[in-house]
């Protein structure tokens, strides 16, 4: 990557304050605009949104990049910041990337001339996404369970990259660990890790911990039923999630809600991940 | 242990009351006092103290028994309770079990009849309590530090049996690990695990994260002079612990008290390892 | 799977006698041939071709089928047998299964028929066999490297399901380890596993002990070169594997070769894998 | 360590050459005797018996010193090294350092003025053996058992250095790892590692695995009369070892010796280890 970009970083939480200070740390200018309410950035500077896009030859959208469809995602920005037509034109003739660009690219008809890229669809960020996640699940187990993770019986659903990493750090946590996929070849990779493999059919015992990684309904009552009092369940599927919360409730199992771990318990590594994603889109 | 002890257990927190209710599991009869302000225990039963004292052949005191040398340590008590001779009498001709009593028996010289027992000084409940310290040293990582632990440059300080479960657990979960310790041995030890091995004059350099385990300052000038404002230090030691305040608040590093973690992040398998403790004093 | 089948093995090594007796043990009638000079089946009985045919519903050949295009691959049968024509007569009809099976369906044109299927494309059993595969390269760096594995410093070449759970045990075992891989977001699972990442471009250092898994040339003189006369480099790629031979010589790095490890080092669980992916064939 | 040593090495085993050429890569001078068989040393020097006492300040003995109490342990020596008067004589005033030294010292009056010192009696050498031997363990296991170690029921059978080292390497392999302890908190140590700890009394089931490191009859009749002909029993205790020889053939159970593994398995390392406790004994 020549020394020639500039960088703007607009928007969202703790994540892009590091992201602005951490792309400034590799010698790159970068203004920050949205981020006002949070402690200042040690090496990026803040600006108004019209000296950003002068000075900046990359820009960074949040993630998601805009919740509403009408905003950009900036929940510590002074003022709103409206997606709008002029605020889009700011932006042309730029590289703009954005995390879930979704939404953001049904504010203006410009956007599909300045083609902003998704780094939150590079597969590493994906791979890398799973490590503070898994983190975030045992730092949340350790907190609201109130026996020790070490002898508890856990319950993996879904074995992608969260519920691999996840099971592995339970187990090395000397839990007693099962896992649930729908896939054979997921189970033998369970047994390579010494975690009991199951197909979602077979989940008929109790646990203390259940841990879903998967967005569909995969504890109903059938595995819901076999629960008590004491079993904890970890929600980290984004909403609605994985979990029955009408049985779980009527079966008195807790449910515990913790979605987007990364931002939340690791927001510097985090970013991190995004830079090298951003990074790696530049050299592209 | 034949089926002839009833149970009494008098004061302390969470743990004191999954004590009760664990025991009462086994098929003992166990009543309760000092614990009105926590939820109900399921088997085991509220009583005054004087039908406590009546139909107990073991007491069983909380962790510690005492703190002030003059009341049991009760904060979920409705009521204060002295530990005077009033108090110690009801006790009399029982086996009595408390945690840390050196205070507790400093209150009337009737417990020289009585001989109380230390549960806390048995080697099989401290080698316990280091499985909810390592775990609960890594939620309050995972919670403060901004990063992950993963790839995270660690420093654990002092290698009993706190230390060692927290490098295996740091090292599981991809952090890059040291250790100090003054015995060569343990540093043979750390090597075995993968651990980084030093003396605490080795000490030289940048950790993202520290985990004090040692009661004395082994983290002074010396140590605090290389970390910077992204230094998180964890305490693990009890008051005073084992760093300068001071100079560490002058470097900018942060340090976070996380004293007694046992009976707040796992109060049920701690209760279980008490229980153990019990069971095995009563077999000898 | 209803209970019709009754199963004829034919040929291959310890595997497949291990397999014969543990299909045997489910309940299912089955003979063997061409496996005389092993020990003899506890269940399965053996029988002549002919007979074989006659009784067996499904045909079980070995890994790999046949080794030269005319014969099944048999080393402990007392004769040859030849794969010609009135063999595979002998099958018609019924369900056949073998391993690499590409030199097998070139020996008689009845084959086409029959369509044999393989079991060794089944993705589960690839990655089951990387467990014995990465199990047994420890056991040749145990025996054959003059150092410990603790605190080895080892590159693992390749990252795909043996390159995975190797570097899982060496760390584990607690190596130095670093892997090299050309997609960013296996970089991203070492990370997550805590081994250090490097793209192929990147292996600039000396090691220890060095696993090849890539079955083409990456360890040529870049790395070579900065090897010595105390290194080792386990191949574990088939033919002609990933090592330039005559330049490792050059430098005095010793080469071991270590190929086929499932049916060396763990024969009755490679059956156990063979045995899963044929049960799984006959559900499909 | 002031730079006025010069060290004779004498007998012994690939171990002492590995050692002698590693003190003289610390820039000692370093001669050898009695490892003619061997292959040469890099660095080292041979030298006549006379000489070696002549030019060295410190003397290394192997391990075990001697094995008959009449000769130096010498196998690779193109004569036998006698450890009478004439030999004792040549060392005095010097610093003497030897393995295992009981039978040494009675060969002759004069090693009492002497004073050889028992470099395999320091704690952290003992803490370091322990590596190299579960290593092996590993080793033979995966060399000898038919299965994978992954998904094996192991027993390891007493829980010192050794055991814990094992215990730990088996778990991250995959298997089902328990283990047989007398003392209570070694039994909190396991659950620590997620091993189910047992008692001796308690070994009541079947295994594919036992690893024994206990010096003393533990495997006997109740023990094996659980196993079968698919149980493998590795000794690592040091003859006559742990297990009840007659009783494990008439069961049928496999049994190998797998004695003084880090001689074998790791010399190199071995010797780093020896190495080390030299130097710290002449720190002291």
């Amino acid at each position: 990557m020549p020394m020639i970009h500039t960088f703007g970083v607009i928007g969202g939480d703790e994540r892009m304050r590091y992201l602005a200070d951490s792309i400034a740390a590799d010698g790159y200018p970068v203004c920050t605009a949205g981020l006002e309410k949070l402690a200042p950035c040690r090496k990026a500077v803040p600006a108004s949104m019209e000296e950003l896009a002068k000075r900046s030859s990359v820009i960074v959208l949040p993630l998601p990049a805009s919740r509403d469809g009408k905003t950009i995602n900036a929940p510590y920005s002074e003022q709103e910041i409206a997606a709008d037509d002029a605020f889009v034109r700011l932006l042309r003739n730029k590289i703009v990337y954005g995390g879930m660009i979704g939404k953001l690219v049904s504010t203006s008809d410009i956007w599909q001339e300045i083609g902003p890229e998704d780094y939150y669809r590079r597969e590493a960020l994906a791979v890398a996404n799973a490590i503070p996640t898994a983190e975030g699940a045992i730092g949340v187990a350790v907190r609201e369970y109130p026996g020790t993770v070490n002898g508890a019986k856990c319950l993996v659903t879904g074995f992608g990259r969260i519920g691999k990493n996840l099971a592995m750090l339970l187990k090395s946590m000397g839990a007693d660990v099962s896992a649930a996929a729908r896939k054979q070849e997921d189970r033998m990779t369970m047994r390579a890790m010494g975690v009991r493999p199951l197909s979602f059919r077979e989940i008929t015992q109790r646990y203390d911990l259940i841990f879903n990684t998967v967005p569909a309904q995969v504890i109903g009552p059938p595995v819901l039923n076999r629960q008590d009092t004491e079993t904890w369940v970890i929600e980290l599927a984004s909403a609605p999630g994985g979990v029955d919360r009408m049985c779980a409730e009527r079966c008195g199992v807790h449910v515990v809600d913790a979605p987007s771990l990364p931002g939340l318990v690791a927001p510097k590594t985090a970013a991190e991940y995004i830079k090298e994603a951003i990074y790696a889109m530049l050299e592209e």
